[in-house]
């Protein structure tokens, strides 16, 4: 990594943590050169402008968390063993990655489903790419035998992120220290319940 | 309503609407004076605060919520046919009551969750509120022998939320057409499926 992406990989880091805290709203060139004590025209000389710096800092934040999420899955066996491991992952991708304040992209889906232009349909596509990667893990459940051969991926991917969303929700907000269990009790019953419906 | 009670309502209204689009971090005297075109110090006579102004939004948004989602689901029978019409209500409420920019609860829980303060206390108390009737619903739905005795309500609200959460996602920001019958189909999952595990 040459100088020039070591920094730009630092100021990354610097303004997903500001995201995670604060949303994306929150994020500007001022303000990420008052968190990180870099100047702001040298902010600019990486990034040349608030929007370029918060697409920057959502492609950071999605790679972060494929490399948390989906990478280490990989080592489980595909089928349901990949699912479950894609889902525990995921209820502790921001803690294992040092986003002390929730997830980024979590917070930006709000921030950003009314307001059209380029930073929204970059984050689009990214969670288009997060729900093709969870289809293809029930998909390949699926075809592995360990689920009903009538399911639907979709459907299922559908279902796994509410269930991240309801866990996010009770424990960020409601701060209940059952969040996880009620989370994983929820994963088990979509796993094993019913096959689930046909789109 | 007397004059001051109309006008505070009226205004009430507009910072909903406000906060529906641009988040509760939008909504100052200033811009909320902006949006309606009265003064702020009129505004400031009605909310001494901009937090005042917030946790008033807060609790006009939750009234809302509960007159539009489950004041009219009191009409349907106890059991499941009263748990099928609160989730149809929650997934229309926003349309129902003109908040054409989603949710405004869902946009603080977000926006609050990291804030310590009197806003995120309110905004906890209301969303405890919104569980406990949601957990009502399907206890009764228990006792009517609509869902297995051994049942755990909490864990079906758990469920139902996430379920709310995943449509907004895939209706607001992918803009999925087939998002309500994705929710619709995770619903009926939920309803039909295995005992949900107790907690």
């Amino acid at each position: 990594m040459g100088k020039g992406e070591d920094t730009r990989s630092k100021i990354l880091d610097a303004a997903l943590a500001q995201a995670s805290e604060g949303g994306f709203e929150s994020l500007t060139i001022g303000t990420l050169a008052a968190h990180t004590g870099l100047s702001k025209s040298g902010l600019f000389a990486h990034f040349g402008s608030r929007e370029e710096l918060q697409i920057a800092a959502i492609d950071a934040a999605a790679e972060r968390f494929a490399d948390t999420v989906f990478v280490p899955a990989l080592k489980a066996g595909r089928g349901l063993p990949r699912v479950r491991a894609i889902f525990e992952h995921w209820l502790r991708w921001t803690e294992d990655s040092g986003l002390a304040h929730g997830c980024p992209l979590h917070a930006a889906a709000i921030e950003f489903d009314d307001r059209p232009g380029p930073v929204r349909e970059h984050l689009v596509a990214r969670y288009e790419i997060l729900q093709r990667n969870l289809e293809r893990a029930f998909a390949l459940a699926v075809d592995a035998g360990d689920l009903p051969a009538d399911s639907d991926p979709g459907q299922y991917a559908f279902a796994a992120l509410g269930i991240v969303f309801a866990y996010y929700h009770a424990a960020r907000l409601l701060r209940r220290p059952d969040a996880a269990d009620r989370a994983r009790a929820a994963f088990d019953r979509l796993l094993a319940g019913a096959p689930a419906p046909a789109a």
